[in-house]
Protein backbone atom coordinates (compact mmCIF):
# COMPACT_ATOMS: atom_id res chain seq x y z
CA UNK A 1 0.00 0.00 0.00
CA UNK A 2 1.32 3.31 -1.20
CA UNK A 3 0.11 7.02 -0.27
CA UNK A 4 0.47 9.20 -3.63
CA UNK A 5 -0.78 12.24 -1.89
CA UNK A 6 -1.65 14.12 1.01
CA UNK A 7 -2.49 17.89 1.98
CA UNK A 8 -2.61 19.32 5.76
CA UNK A 9 -6.54 20.25 5.80
CA UNK A 10 -8.33 21.63 8.50
CA UNK A 11 -5.65 20.79 11.59
CA UNK A 12 -5.62 17.08 10.31
CA UNK A 13 -4.36 15.21 7.04
CA UNK A 14 -6.30 14.63 3.68
CA UNK A 15 -3.99 11.42 2.10
CA UNK A 16 -5.11 9.22 -1.10
CA UNK A 17 -4.00 5.79 -1.02
CA UNK A 18 -3.02 3.18 -3.67
CA UNK A 19 -3.06 -0.83 -2.95
CA UNK A 20 -3.54 -3.83 -4.75
CA UNK A 21 -6.48 -5.30 -4.18
CA UNK A 22 -6.91 -8.77 -3.54
CA UNK A 23 -10.87 -8.82 -4.33
CA UNK A 24 -10.87 -6.89 -7.68
CA UNK A 25 -7.22 -7.98 -8.69
CA UNK A 26 -6.64 -4.11 -9.75
CA UNK A 27 -4.61 -1.66 -8.05
CA UNK A 28 -7.75 0.68 -6.10
CA UNK A 29 -7.33 3.91 -4.49
CA UNK A 30 -9.21 6.06 -1.95
CA UNK A 31 -9.16 8.77 -0.25
CA UNK A 32 -9.17 9.29 4.07
CA UNK A 33 -9.29 12.33 6.02
CA UNK A 34 -7.40 11.95 9.10
CA UNK A 35 -8.37 14.71 11.86
CA UNK A 36 -5.95 15.87 14.28
CA UNK A 37 -5.47 13.87 17.68
CA UNK A 38 -4.66 10.52 18.84
CA UNK A 39 -6.97 7.47 17.84
CA UNK A 40 -8.89 5.23 17.62
CA UNK A 41 -11.31 7.55 16.14
CA UNK A 42 -14.50 6.50 14.39
CA UNK A 43 -14.89 5.92 11.08
CA UNK A 44 -17.31 7.64 8.12
CA UNK A 45 -17.64 5.64 4.74
CA UNK A 46 -18.72 7.29 1.98
CA UNK A 47 -19.54 5.83 -1.43
CA UNK A 48 -19.45 8.16 -4.83
CA UNK A 49 -21.55 7.99 -7.36
CA UNK A 50 -22.09 6.73 -11.13
CA UNK A 51 -18.61 8.26 -13.06
CA UNK A 52 -16.29 8.91 -9.61
CA UNK A 53 -13.55 8.27 -7.79
CA UNK A 54 -12.41 9.34 -4.59
CA UNK A 55 -11.37 12.86 -5.53
CA UNK A 56 -15.34 14.36 -6.57
CA UNK A 57 -16.20 14.41 -2.40
CA UNK A 58 -12.69 14.96 -1.75
CA UNK A 59 -12.54 18.33 -3.78
CA UNK A 60 -16.45 19.07 -3.34
CA UNK A 61 -18.03 17.14 -0.33
CA UNK A 62 -16.99 19.97 2.35
CA UNK A 63 -16.69 17.34 4.87
CA UNK A 64 -13.61 18.01 6.56
CA UNK A 65 -14.76 20.81 8.93
CA UNK A 66 -17.58 18.55 10.29
CA UNK A 67 -14.87 15.75 10.82
CA UNK A 68 -12.30 17.75 12.30
CA UNK A 69 -15.04 18.91 14.57
CA UNK A 70 -16.26 15.55 15.70
CA UNK A 71 -13.18 13.45 15.01
CA UNK A 72 -14.39 11.54 12.53
CA UNK A 73 -12.15 9.86 9.36
CA UNK A 74 -14.00 10.16 6.60
CA UNK A 75 -13.28 7.42 3.69
CA UNK A 76 -13.96 7.68 0.08
CA UNK A 77 -13.24 4.51 -2.10
CA UNK A 78 -13.63 4.57 -5.56
CA UNK A 79 -16.91 3.28 -7.43
CA UNK A 80 -15.56 0.39 -9.28
CA UNK A 81 -12.15 -1.43 -10.11
CA UNK A 82 -9.72 0.01 -13.10
CA UNK A 83 -6.74 -0.27 -15.69
CA UNK A 84 -5.54 -2.71 -18.09
CA UNK A 85 -7.96 -5.23 -18.46
CA UNK A 86 -11.05 -4.26 -17.07
CA UNK A 87 -14.19 -4.84 -19.25
CA UNK A 88 -16.16 -1.74 -19.95
CA UNK A 89 -19.68 -0.99 -21.35
CA UNK A 90 -19.83 -1.84 -24.72
CA UNK A 91 -20.42 1.57 -25.90
CA UNK A 92 -18.73 3.45 -22.66
CA UNK A 93 -21.69 4.36 -21.33
CA UNK A 94 -21.27 6.38 -17.93
CA UNK A 95 -23.73 3.75 -16.40
CA UNK A 96 -22.20 0.70 -16.66
CA UNK A 97 -18.70 -1.03 -16.39
CA UNK A 98 -16.24 1.84 -15.50
CA UNK A 99 -17.00 4.11 -12.98
CA UNK A 100 -20.29 2.36 -12.13
CA UNK A 101 -19.38 -0.73 -10.10
CA UNK A 102 -22.85 -0.70 -8.55
CA UNK A 103 -21.25 -1.97 -5.22
CA UNK A 104 -22.08 -5.81 -6.25
CA UNK A 105 -20.38 -8.62 -6.82
CA UNK A 106 -20.76 -9.30 -10.51
CA UNK A 107 -21.46 -13.48 -11.79
CA UNK A 108 -22.20 -12.86 -15.35
CA UNK A 109 -18.70 -12.67 -17.86
CA UNK A 110 -16.50 -10.80 -18.60
CA UNK A 111 -17.79 -8.92 -15.17
CA UNK A 112 -17.33 -11.17 -12.58
CA UNK A 113 -13.03 -11.28 -12.69
CA UNK A 114 -12.63 -7.73 -11.42
CA UNK A 115 -16.16 -6.08 -10.20
CA UNK A 116 -16.38 -7.57 -7.13
CA UNK A 117 -17.28 -3.98 -5.37
CA UNK A 118 -19.30 -5.56 -2.55
CA UNK A 119 -17.13 -7.93 -0.87
CA UNK A 120 -14.27 -5.00 -1.95
CA UNK A 121 -16.25 -2.24 0.60
CA UNK A 122 -17.77 -4.74 3.07
CA UNK A 123 -14.57 -6.99 3.50
CA UNK A 124 -10.83 -5.96 2.17
CA UNK A 125 -11.23 -2.15 2.72
CA UNK A 126 -12.58 -2.37 6.24
CA UNK A 127 -10.19 -5.09 7.05
CA UNK A 128 -7.27 -2.86 5.59
CA UNK A 129 -8.24 0.45 7.04
CA UNK A 130 -8.05 -1.06 10.51
CA UNK A 131 -4.42 -2.32 9.59
CA UNK A 132 -3.19 0.90 8.64
CA UNK A 133 -5.32 3.82 10.65
CA UNK A 134 -6.06 4.50 14.18
CA UNK A 135 -9.97 3.53 13.72
CA UNK A 136 -12.43 2.12 15.51
CA UNK A 137 -14.60 -0.41 14.06
CA UNK A 138 -16.91 -0.70 16.45
CA UNK A 139 -17.92 2.71 15.43
CA UNK A 140 -19.09 2.69 11.95
CA UNK A 141 -21.57 4.79 9.85
CA UNK A 142 -21.92 5.29 5.78
CA UNK A 143 -23.02 7.48 3.50
CA UNK A 144 -23.15 8.02 -0.06
CA UNK A 145 -24.34 9.55 -3.13
CA UNK A 146 -26.82 8.63 -6.01
CA UNK A 147 -25.63 5.48 -7.16
CA UNK A 148 -23.40 5.36 -3.82
CA UNK A 149 -26.29 5.96 -1.66
CA UNK A 150 -27.46 2.69 -3.48
CA UNK A 151 -24.71 1.28 -1.92
CA UNK A 152 -24.83 2.65 1.52
CA UNK A 153 -28.15 1.85 1.50
CA UNK A 154 -27.98 -1.90 0.56
CA UNK A 155 -24.54 -2.08 2.42
CA UNK A 156 -25.75 -0.76 5.70
CA UNK A 157 -29.02 -2.77 5.76
CA UNK A 158 -27.04 -5.75 4.97
CA UNK A 159 -24.63 -5.07 7.93
CA UNK A 160 -26.71 -3.39 10.67
CA UNK A 161 -24.30 -4.70 13.43
CA UNK A 162 -21.00 -3.01 11.94
CA UNK A 163 -22.82 0.29 11.54
CA UNK A 164 -24.15 2.59 13.81
CA UNK A 165 -26.13 4.70 11.36
CA UNK A 166 -26.97 4.68 7.37
CA UNK A 167 -27.78 7.68 5.44
CA UNK A 168 -27.98 8.64 1.86
CA UNK A 169 -27.58 11.38 -0.55
CA UNK A 170 -30.02 11.29 -3.56
CA UNK A 171 -29.64 7.43 -3.76
CA UNK A 172 -31.15 5.09 -6.64
CA UNK A 173 -33.65 3.67 -3.53
CA UNK A 174 -35.42 0.91 -5.55
CA UNK A 175 -32.23 -0.36 -8.10
CA UNK A 176 -34.57 -3.39 -9.37
CA UNK A 177 -38.03 -1.19 -10.59
CA UNK A 178 -35.32 1.80 -12.34
CA UNK A 179 -33.44 1.67 -15.87
CA UNK A 180 -29.91 2.27 -13.95
CA UNK A 181 -30.83 -0.62 -11.70
CA UNK A 182 -32.28 -2.77 -14.71
CA UNK A 183 -29.08 -1.63 -16.37
CA UNK A 184 -26.39 -2.51 -13.71
CA UNK A 185 -27.91 -5.34 -12.26
CA UNK A 186 -28.62 -7.32 -15.30
CA UNK A 187 -25.09 -6.77 -16.70
CA UNK A 188 -23.35 -7.41 -13.68
CA UNK A 189 -26.05 -10.27 -11.80
CA UNK A 190 -27.81 -12.21 -15.01
CA UNK A 191 -31.72 -11.42 -15.93
CA UNK A 192 -32.50 -13.73 -13.08
CA UNK A 193 -34.16 -11.15 -10.78
CA UNK A 194 -34.21 -13.01 -8.01
CA UNK A 195 -30.46 -12.64 -7.47
CA UNK A 196 -31.08 -8.78 -7.39
CA UNK A 197 -32.93 -8.46 -4.40
CA UNK A 198 -29.89 -8.68 -1.52
CA UNK A 199 -28.92 -5.06 -4.14
CA UNK A 200 -32.05 -3.22 -3.61
CA UNK A 201 -32.61 -1.12 -0.50
CA UNK A 202 -36.29 -1.44 -1.07
CA UNK A 203 -36.45 -5.26 -1.19
CA UNK A 204 -34.00 -5.72 2.10
CA UNK A 205 -36.40 -3.97 3.71
CA UNK A 206 -39.06 -5.96 2.56
CA UNK A 207 -37.77 -8.83 3.49
CA UNK A 208 -37.02 -7.81 7.10
CA UNK A 209 -33.40 -5.88 6.95
CA UNK A 210 -33.38 -3.00 9.46
CA UNK A 211 -30.84 -0.68 10.41
CA UNK A 212 -30.92 1.30 13.83
CA UNK A 213 -30.94 5.08 12.17
CA UNK A 214 -31.43 5.97 8.65
CA UNK A 215 -31.51 9.18 7.18
CA UNK A 216 -32.11 10.31 3.22
CA UNK A 217 -32.40 13.42 1.76
CA UNK A 218 -33.18 14.35 -2.44
CA UNK A 219 -33.07 17.64 -3.98
CA UNK A 220 -36.72 18.81 -5.06
CA UNK A 221 -35.67 19.59 -8.78
CA UNK A 222 -32.99 16.92 -9.61
CA UNK A 223 -33.34 15.78 -12.77
CA UNK A 224 -33.55 11.63 -12.16
CA UNK A 225 -35.88 11.78 -9.28
CA UNK A 226 -38.76 10.19 -10.66
CA UNK A 227 -37.08 8.03 -13.17
CA UNK A 228 -34.26 6.44 -11.28
CA UNK A 229 -34.44 7.61 -7.66
CA UNK A 230 -38.10 7.17 -6.35
CA UNK A 231 -37.28 8.42 -2.82
CA UNK A 232 -41.20 7.55 -2.18
CA UNK A 233 -41.16 3.85 -2.84
CA UNK A 234 -38.11 4.12 0.04
CA UNK A 235 -41.02 5.96 1.88
CA UNK A 236 -43.85 3.65 1.55
CA UNK A 237 -41.52 0.25 2.42
CA UNK A 238 -39.67 2.25 5.36
CA UNK A 239 -43.75 3.55 6.45
CA UNK A 240 -45.24 -0.64 5.45
CA UNK A 241 -42.52 -2.33 7.17
CA UNK A 242 -41.98 -0.58 10.35
CA UNK A 243 -37.95 1.00 9.91
CA UNK A 244 -38.30 4.68 10.95
CA UNK A 245 -36.39 6.87 7.90
CA UNK A 246 -35.42 10.48 8.56
CA UNK A 247 -36.27 11.08 4.44
CA UNK A 248 -36.69 14.84 3.45
CA UNK A 249 -37.02 16.29 -0.13
CA UNK A 250 -35.83 19.36 -0.45
CA UNK A 251 -37.10 22.43 -2.95
CA UNK A 252 -35.05 23.89 -5.69
CA UNK A 253 -31.78 21.16 -5.08
CA UNK A 254 -30.46 19.41 -8.05
CA UNK A 255 -28.50 15.88 -8.24
CA UNK A 256 -25.01 18.01 -7.73
CA UNK A 257 -22.42 18.61 -5.48
CA UNK A 258 -23.96 22.20 -4.26
CA UNK A 259 -26.69 19.99 -3.32
CA UNK A 260 -24.81 17.04 -1.48
CA UNK A 261 -22.15 19.85 0.35
CA UNK A 262 -25.31 21.59 1.47
CA UNK A 263 -26.33 18.75 3.54
CA UNK A 264 -23.45 17.10 4.25
CA UNK A 265 -22.45 19.19 7.44
CA UNK A 266 -25.99 18.31 8.67
CA UNK A 267 -25.43 14.30 7.96
CA UNK A 268 -22.08 13.80 9.90
CA UNK A 269 -23.30 16.37 12.88
CA UNK A 270 -26.20 12.95 12.69
CA UNK A 271 -23.87 10.70 12.15
CA UNK A 272 -21.89 11.95 15.20
CA UNK A 273 -24.58 11.20 17.31
CA UNK A 274 -24.32 7.99 17.24
CA UNK A 275 -20.79 7.03 16.56
CA UNK A 276 -20.25 9.31 19.48
CA UNK A 277 -23.39 7.71 21.75
CA UNK B 1 -25.59 40.19 -18.60
CA UNK B 2 -27.15 36.74 -18.30
CA UNK B 3 -27.00 33.78 -16.03
CA UNK B 4 -25.32 31.02 -17.42
CA UNK B 5 -25.83 28.39 -14.26
CA UNK B 6 -27.04 28.11 -11.01
CA UNK B 7 -27.42 25.67 -8.24
CA UNK B 8 -29.60 25.83 -4.64
CA UNK B 9 -27.37 25.83 -2.18
CA UNK B 10 -26.99 26.00 1.58
CA UNK B 11 -30.29 27.76 1.63
CA UNK B 12 -29.45 30.34 -1.36
CA UNK B 13 -28.41 30.36 -4.63
CA UNK B 14 -24.59 29.72 -6.11
CA UNK B 15 -24.85 31.60 -9.41
CA UNK B 16 -22.81 31.92 -12.56
CA UNK B 17 -22.70 34.90 -14.71
CA UNK B 18 -21.60 35.93 -18.19
CA UNK B 19 -21.51 39.93 -18.91
CA UNK B 20 -20.07 41.99 -22.19
CA UNK B 21 -17.32 44.18 -20.14
CA UNK B 22 -16.82 47.58 -21.27
CA UNK B 23 -13.54 47.10 -19.87
CA UNK B 24 -11.66 44.33 -20.98
CA UNK B 25 -13.44 44.60 -24.40
CA UNK B 26 -14.52 40.67 -23.81
CA UNK B 27 -17.57 38.67 -22.24
CA UNK B 28 -16.52 37.98 -19.20
CA UNK B 29 -18.00 35.51 -16.12
CA UNK B 30 -17.96 35.52 -12.42
CA UNK B 31 -19.75 33.49 -9.93
CA UNK B 32 -21.84 34.82 -7.40
CA UNK B 33 -23.29 32.95 -3.65
CA UNK B 34 -26.78 34.58 -2.90
CA UNK B 35 -27.62 33.34 0.66
CA UNK B 36 -31.31 33.39 1.35
CA UNK B 37 -33.44 35.83 2.78
CA UNK B 38 -34.09 39.73 1.72
CA UNK B 39 -31.16 42.15 1.10
CA UNK B 40 -29.09 44.14 1.01
CA UNK B 41 -26.42 42.17 2.31
CA UNK B 42 -22.75 42.76 2.72
CA UNK B 43 -20.16 41.59 0.02
CA UNK B 44 -17.01 39.24 -0.21
CA UNK B 45 -15.04 39.36 -2.83
CA UNK B 46 -12.96 37.25 -3.90
CA UNK B 47 -9.71 36.69 -6.19
CA UNK B 48 -8.27 33.91 -7.63
CA UNK B 49 -4.68 32.80 -7.78
CA UNK B 50 -3.02 32.03 -11.33
CA UNK B 51 -4.61 29.60 -13.73
CA UNK B 52 -8.29 30.01 -11.89
CA UNK B 53 -11.38 31.20 -13.26
CA UNK B 54 -14.21 31.37 -10.64
CA UNK B 55 -14.90 27.90 -10.78
CA UNK B 56 -11.84 26.58 -8.60
CA UNK B 57 -13.11 28.22 -5.39
CA UNK B 58 -16.81 27.98 -6.54
CA UNK B 59 -16.47 24.21 -6.18
CA UNK B 60 -13.38 23.69 -3.72
CA UNK B 61 -13.21 26.87 -1.14
CA UNK B 62 -15.76 25.42 1.68
CA UNK B 63 -17.35 29.12 1.79
CA UNK B 64 -21.13 28.73 0.98
CA UNK B 65 -21.78 27.54 4.80
CA UNK B 66 -20.39 30.20 6.65
CA UNK B 67 -21.66 33.27 3.94
CA UNK B 68 -25.12 31.51 4.39
CA UNK B 69 -24.30 31.52 8.08
CA UNK B 70 -23.29 35.41 8.28
CA UNK B 71 -25.88 36.14 5.19
CA UNK B 72 -22.75 37.52 3.40
CA UNK B 73 -22.73 37.65 -0.87
CA UNK B 74 -19.42 35.94 -2.31
CA UNK B 75 -18.31 37.21 -5.55
CA UNK B 76 -15.41 35.50 -7.74
CA UNK B 77 -14.67 37.17 -10.82
CA UNK B 78 -11.99 35.30 -13.42
CA UNK B 79 -8.59 36.31 -13.28
CA UNK B 80 -8.38 37.69 -17.20
CA UNK B 81 -9.82 38.91 -20.07
CA UNK B 82 -10.30 35.43 -22.50
CA UNK B 83 -11.39 34.55 -26.08
CA UNK B 84 -10.67 35.72 -29.51
CA UNK B 85 -8.24 38.25 -30.04
CA UNK B 86 -6.86 37.91 -25.93
CA UNK B 87 -2.98 38.01 -26.17
CA UNK B 88 -1.10 35.61 -24.37
CA UNK B 89 2.21 34.44 -23.05
CA UNK B 90 4.41 33.97 -25.85
CA UNK B 91 4.93 30.55 -25.16
CA UNK B 92 1.57 30.07 -22.94
CA UNK B 93 2.99 29.68 -19.90
CA UNK B 94 0.79 29.58 -17.09
CA UNK B 95 1.87 32.93 -14.78
CA UNK B 96 1.36 35.47 -17.25
CA UNK B 97 -1.38 36.15 -19.99
CA UNK B 98 -4.28 33.85 -19.95
CA UNK B 99 -5.48 33.57 -16.37
CA UNK B 100 -2.51 35.44 -15.12
CA UNK B 101 -4.12 38.89 -15.13
CA UNK B 102 -2.49 40.02 -12.03
CA UNK B 103 -5.21 42.76 -11.07
CA UNK B 104 -3.03 45.54 -13.61
CA UNK B 105 -4.56 48.05 -16.32
CA UNK B 106 -1.92 47.00 -19.04
CA UNK B 107 0.03 49.74 -20.17
CA UNK B 108 2.39 47.59 -22.55
CA UNK B 109 1.11 45.95 -26.52
CA UNK B 110 -0.49 43.62 -26.96
CA UNK B 111 -1.72 43.60 -23.75
CA UNK B 112 -2.81 46.78 -22.70
CA UNK B 113 -6.35 46.27 -24.86
CA UNK B 114 -8.15 43.91 -23.06
CA UNK B 115 -5.93 43.36 -19.69
CA UNK B 116 -7.75 46.21 -17.84
CA UNK B 117 -8.29 43.55 -14.57
CA UNK B 118 -7.97 46.68 -12.16
CA UNK B 119 -10.83 48.88 -13.33
CA UNK B 120 -13.09 45.97 -14.02
CA UNK B 121 -12.68 44.56 -10.75
CA UNK B 122 -12.23 47.93 -8.70
CA UNK B 123 -15.61 49.98 -10.92
CA UNK B 124 -17.03 47.83 -13.12
CA UNK B 125 -17.75 44.94 -11.76
CA UNK B 126 -18.97 46.72 -7.91
CA UNK B 127 -21.33 48.95 -10.31
CA UNK B 128 -22.67 45.28 -12.14
CA UNK B 129 -23.27 43.56 -8.85
CA UNK B 130 -25.00 46.58 -7.07
CA UNK B 131 -27.19 47.00 -10.26
CA UNK B 132 -28.30 43.68 -10.61
CA UNK B 133 -28.35 41.65 -6.86
CA UNK B 134 -29.69 43.19 -3.46
CA UNK B 135 -25.93 44.20 -2.01
CA UNK B 136 -25.09 46.70 0.04
CA UNK B 137 -21.97 48.83 -1.20
CA UNK B 138 -21.16 50.36 2.26
CA UNK B 139 -20.57 46.53 3.52
CA UNK B 140 -17.63 45.26 1.52
CA UNK B 141 -14.61 43.07 2.37
CA UNK B 142 -11.74 41.63 0.11
CA UNK B 143 -10.03 38.51 0.24
CA UNK B 144 -8.09 36.25 -2.69
CA UNK B 145 -5.39 33.58 -3.40
CA UNK B 146 -1.53 34.14 -4.01
CA UNK B 147 -2.51 36.16 -7.35
CA UNK B 148 -5.22 37.03 -6.15
CA UNK B 149 -3.75 37.85 -2.60
CA UNK B 150 -2.09 40.06 -4.14
CA UNK B 151 -4.99 41.38 -5.88
CA UNK B 152 -7.10 41.70 -2.56
CA UNK B 153 -3.82 43.34 -0.78
CA UNK B 154 -3.48 45.98 -3.33
CA UNK B 155 -6.96 46.91 -4.50
CA UNK B 156 -7.75 47.44 -0.59
CA UNK B 157 -4.67 49.33 0.14
CA UNK B 158 -5.86 51.74 -2.58
CA UNK B 159 -9.13 51.78 -1.26
CA UNK B 160 -9.31 51.45 1.17
CA UNK B 161 -12.68 53.58 2.50
CA UNK B 162 -14.57 50.60 0.40
CA UNK B 163 -13.52 47.51 2.01
CA UNK B 164 -14.07 47.04 5.74
CA UNK B 165 -11.56 44.07 5.99
CA UNK B 166 -9.09 42.97 3.96
CA UNK B 167 -7.32 39.41 4.07
CA UNK B 168 -5.80 37.02 1.64
CA UNK B 169 -4.19 33.50 1.71
CA UNK B 170 -0.99 32.93 0.50
CA UNK B 171 -0.74 36.35 -1.42
CA UNK B 172 2.06 37.73 -3.54
CA UNK B 173 3.03 39.84 -0.70
CA UNK B 174 5.86 41.92 -2.85
CA UNK B 175 5.40 41.14 -6.54
CA UNK B 176 8.18 43.84 -7.21
CA UNK B 177 10.34 41.37 -5.56
CA UNK B 178 9.44 38.28 -6.98
CA UNK B 179 9.69 36.20 -10.68
CA UNK B 180 6.29 36.04 -10.80
CA UNK B 181 5.90 39.82 -9.96
CA UNK B 182 8.89 40.54 -12.65
CA UNK B 183 7.48 38.74 -15.78
CA UNK B 184 3.83 39.85 -15.01
CA UNK B 185 4.75 43.81 -14.09
CA UNK B 186 7.29 43.66 -16.83
CA UNK B 187 5.31 42.41 -19.54
CA UNK B 188 2.07 44.20 -18.73
CA UNK B 189 3.50 47.88 -17.25
CA UNK B 190 7.12 47.93 -18.69
CA UNK B 191 10.51 48.47 -17.40
CA UNK B 192 10.28 51.12 -15.29
CA UNK B 193 9.45 50.46 -12.25
CA UNK B 194 7.88 53.22 -10.79
CA UNK B 195 4.95 52.39 -12.54
CA UNK B 196 4.95 48.97 -10.56
CA UNK B 197 4.57 50.18 -7.42
CA UNK B 198 1.00 50.74 -6.77
CA UNK B 199 0.50 47.20 -7.84
CA UNK B 200 2.53 46.02 -5.00
CA UNK B 201 1.38 45.29 -1.15
CA UNK B 202 4.55 46.15 0.12
CA UNK B 203 5.10 49.26 -1.38
CA UNK B 204 1.95 50.71 -0.79
CA UNK B 205 2.03 50.73 2.18
CA UNK B 206 5.59 51.90 2.61
CA UNK B 207 4.00 55.14 0.62
CA UNK B 208 1.02 55.33 3.14
CA UNK B 209 -1.42 53.79 2.31
CA UNK B 210 -3.39 52.07 5.34
CA UNK B 211 -6.65 49.32 5.93
CA UNK B 212 -8.94 49.44 8.48
CA UNK B 213 -8.57 45.07 9.11
CA UNK B 214 -5.89 42.87 7.85
CA UNK B 215 -5.53 39.55 8.31
CA UNK B 216 -3.16 37.22 6.14
CA UNK B 217 -2.99 32.96 6.61
CA UNK B 218 0.15 31.52 4.94
CA UNK B 219 0.89 27.50 4.96
CA UNK B 220 4.39 26.75 6.36
CA UNK B 221 4.77 23.69 3.30
CA UNK B 222 3.95 26.09 0.59
CA UNK B 223 6.64 25.44 -2.11
CA UNK B 224 6.20 28.92 -3.31
CA UNK B 225 6.77 30.76 -0.28
CA UNK B 226 10.31 31.69 0.12
CA UNK B 227 10.60 32.49 -3.89
CA UNK B 228 7.34 33.73 -4.76
CA UNK B 229 5.24 35.10 -1.82
CA UNK B 230 7.57 36.59 1.33
CA UNK B 231 4.94 37.17 3.51
CA UNK B 232 7.76 38.21 6.38
CA UNK B 233 8.56 41.07 3.73
CA UNK B 234 5.11 41.77 4.35
CA UNK B 235 5.39 41.66 8.08
CA UNK B 236 8.87 43.77 8.46
CA UNK B 237 6.99 46.36 6.78
CA UNK B 238 3.51 46.61 7.94
CA UNK B 239 5.20 46.51 11.28
CA UNK B 240 7.83 49.34 10.76
CA UNK B 241 4.89 51.21 9.18
CA UNK B 242 2.79 50.83 12.10
CA UNK B 243 -0.07 48.74 9.87
CA UNK B 244 -1.68 46.39 11.97
CA UNK B 245 -1.27 42.91 10.37
CA UNK B 246 -2.75 39.23 11.94
CA UNK B 247 -0.39 36.95 10.11
CA UNK B 248 -0.23 33.50 10.46
CA UNK B 249 2.08 30.62 9.42
CA UNK B 250 0.50 27.19 9.34
CA UNK B 251 3.04 24.51 9.65
CA UNK B 252 2.43 21.56 6.74
CA UNK B 253 -0.09 23.14 4.64
CA UNK B 254 0.74 24.26 0.34
CA UNK B 255 -0.94 26.47 -1.72
CA UNK B 256 -3.52 24.09 -2.42
CA UNK B 257 -7.48 24.74 -1.68
CA UNK B 258 -6.87 22.18 0.97
CA UNK B 259 -5.25 25.05 2.80
CA UNK B 260 -7.75 27.91 1.49
CA UNK B 261 -10.83 26.03 2.20
CA UNK B 262 -9.06 24.97 6.13
CA UNK B 263 -8.96 28.38 6.94
CA UNK B 264 -12.07 30.29 5.11
CA UNK B 265 -14.16 29.77 7.80
CA UNK B 266 -12.25 31.59 9.71
CA UNK B 267 -11.41 34.46 7.61
CA UNK B 268 -15.63 34.19 6.37
CA UNK B 269 -16.06 34.77 10.61
CA UNK B 270 -13.31 37.11 10.77
CA UNK B 271 -14.66 39.94 7.93
CA UNK B 272 -17.96 39.37 9.22
CA UNK B 273 -17.20 41.27 12.55
CA UNK B 274 -16.18 44.22 10.57
CA UNK B 275 -18.90 43.64 7.64
CA UNK B 276 -21.56 43.63 10.46
CA UNK B 277 -19.92 45.89 12.72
Amino acid sequence: MERINRWRAFGGWQEVWRHDSKTTGTPMEFSIFLPEGEGPKPVLWYLSGLTCNWSNVTEKGDYREACARHGIVFVAPDTSPRGEGVADDAEGAYDFGLGAGFYVDATEEPFAKHYKMRQYIEEELPALIAEHFPVDLNRQAITGHSMGGHGALTIGLRNPERFKSVSAFAPISAPTECPWGHKALGGYLGEDRAAWAEYDACKLIEGGARVAALKVDQGGADGFLEEQLKPELLRETCDTAGQVVELEIHDGYDHSYYFISSFMPAHIDWHAKYLKA
